[in-house]
């Protein structure tokens, strides 16, 4: 069901909905044949699972490992395939950059080039988080023709573009020959109006290429995944909601914001988070919860961290349990296996607790246990908020 | 699978097929944890569920509650979301109402408007079913320009109107402007192509009010869902199937005819819709079954009374059985919760029986046993007939 259809069959009611996503959730097997899930102890999330309807979810479509943007898109109700986020704006959320209707982000990678202008390393020696900072704030000083200039560091060798200004366009292709041994590539089009921003990012190219003289290894810069803030159906519309969220990381603060769901002002640890979600539970009918250190975990195979986090998260589970909300969801946006030290496309153990599940075969929250369960074991992530919104009893009937 | 493309792979062969439809099968759990079909003694059906292929189905998305109409074109192979019914014309099938090619079909409410016109009741006070079919004789007088004019009565302060003439369009406006405190809207088009459309409902209304003139509370109409019957794919075509359908309640006849079904004559109780299967079981390959009253006990949150008409359905079935069909499908087009009072998303049970079965891990008709079962817990609606036809051996092979 389409965006458009649930905008139509969305109604107000007074219930409130709690979806909590912990990161990278999912997992392998590594000890004594369990998952991370699986081997911690969780009796808040067990006893949810046995009550609640059970299944797996499948972010973006099987086989497919989702970036953390797609992946929530997903369990937002978006489908990640036609909901396509610009790397550049992915950038910009990552690091909470307040990016404005018609700005054009762009992704920006520290390079080298040699004499003759040819490229030599594409990451200029993967330079240090504060060498490319500092490299930042000399491109901050640029000025472009059309165009208010902003240069934010993100992480080692790159950084954030961002062009502000009437009229720019985000139909540009990639500067970056996404291979050593060949020049820059000129800025052009994908599309036609994109003059001016041409012209901008080409004063850009330009001056950076005279700023960064003598600057090696980080002497030019690479630019890619020219974007613009896309005009979607806003979450608080589509479903008829008063919906905040609490998430401590920028990135997950910058879909939530993209979405049109309030932000609210929260610490990063999971304590934190969910002192944030019981002093703001009157105020809003949906809260996204966002637990991140699960995800970092896995990206660092650390297995039994990721065992000792899912253990804390289901102790704050169990806090949010107590303010009762009429439909809690408790899932992850994607899977992190500690084996693999990456985000995987297994699918994510995936539950939803109201007053009117059917009982089925899950008993536990874990990756086998919601495979026996109601909602099956590749439910498209998409269908996520339309079941906790028809828990909610938020839609009316389809047709007569 | 579309039905263009099924259409291209069915065959003719002398197998036969039963689909027998218990209105509103699914549940929750209610007594002993158990729903009404879990709780009821079927053994005619659960003997049927350990031989057949079992699951349950999403008559049309996850998370949607499905009216009559879009469940009923989704157990048929329809897919609800691209073949819909407008609202009139499912009320023109609601109260069996002949409905022809052209024929402008309009859901009507009787409502109170005061002195200045304005809108002070949209349901008339809801008056009763009696006094509205009075006023529908009223309204039946009326003579519009260029269209002949039908005014049924459907229950209450709803009834039906049904233009018929040449050149007539169903792309208007609601007149009914949905709230109290404001004016009927004037007839107005959707496309173009409706001005003369426009031109006799105009007439109509005018009419309608001066010979409602008195009548208080029931002195003004407000129409909706201005629609037109259909230029579908026809069910015995896209199947190749010689259809019948046996269902004593007329929204079920209505939406069979739709699909170029033959409707047969038949009583209202279980025992005689299948008197009238055994009657006629040379004549046709496919049997379109209906029991309605399982639906109704739901709505009326009579959990006893659902489990009872499960027993007696059971009963029912094991002498469609004695027939011995090639294939035989026991579904629902929906669920109906005795706790919930209504129509719900919740995935329906459903069996497929035939020489062909795989076995599976359901040994029961049930939601829990069904949902063990190889069809798996979320199958589309829109599936059930291509699997059907395939079990019937009615499918050619798809490609080389």
């Amino acid at each position: 069901m389409n965006l458009e259809r649930i905008r139509e069959l969305a109604i107000e009611t007074d219930s409130k909905l709690l979806m909590v996503v912990i990161d990278g959730l999912g997992g392998l097997p590594m000890r004594d044949g369990k998952t991370a899930l699986e081997a911690a102890a969780t009796p808040a999330l067990d006893e949810l699972a046995a009550q609640a309807e059970c299944g797996l979810h499948v972010p973006v479509a099987p086989g497919i490992t989702p970036g953390s943007g797609p992946a929530h898109l997903g369990v937002f109700g978006y489908d990640p395939l036609r909901y396509e986020v610009g790397r550049g704006v992915l950038s910009a959320l990552g690091i909470g950059f307040d990016l404005q209707p018609g700005d054009v982000a762009v992704r920006g990678n520290f390079c080298t080039v040699d004499d003759s202008g040819v490229v030599t390393d594409r990451r200029a020696g993967r330079i240090s988080t504060d060498e490319g900072a500092e490299l930042c704030e000399v491109l901050s000083r640029i000025s472009a023709p059309g165009a208010e200039v902003f240069v934010k560091p993100v992480k080692e060798y790159r950084f954030l573009l961002v062009l502000r200004g009437e009229g720019l366009s985000g139909a540009l292709e990639d500067t970056d020959p996404q291979a050593a041994g060949k020049k820059p590539v000129a800025p052009r089009a994908r599309r036609e109006g994109a003059d001016k921003t041409i012209e901008s990012i080409r004063a850009f190219v330009e001056q950076a290429r005279e700023r960064l003289q003598g600057r090696e290894p980080a002497n030019m810069v690479l630019l890619r995944g020219f974007s613009q803030k896309p005009d979607w159906p806003r979450f608080p519309e589509v479903f008829r909601l008063r919906a905040a969220a609490i998430a401590g990381y920028p990135m997950y603060r910058g879909v939530a914001r993209l979405l049109g769901m309030d932000v609210l002002e929260t610490g990063s640890e999971m304590s934190e988070e969910v002192a944030t979600l019981e002093q703001h539970w009157q105020d809003y009918d949906f809260f996204y919860l966002h637990f991140k250190p699960t995800d970092s975990a896995g990206e660092d195979g650390d297995f039994e961290k990721r065992v000792s986090l899912l253990e804390t998260a289901d102790k704050q589970v169990a806090r949010a349990v107590a303010l009762e909300p009429d439909v809690l969801v408790v899932t992850g946006d994607h899977s992190t296996p500690a084996r693999m030290k990456s985000h995987s496309w297994h699918p994510v153990p995936l539950l939803i607790h109201s007053r009117y599940c059917r009982a089925d075969g899950a008993q536990a929250f874990g990756e086998r246990a919601c495979a026996a369960g109601c909602l099956g074991g590749m439910l498209p992530a998409r269908h996520i908020m339309p079941l906790a919104m028809a828990h909610a009893r938020r839609l009316e009937k389809f047709g007569a």
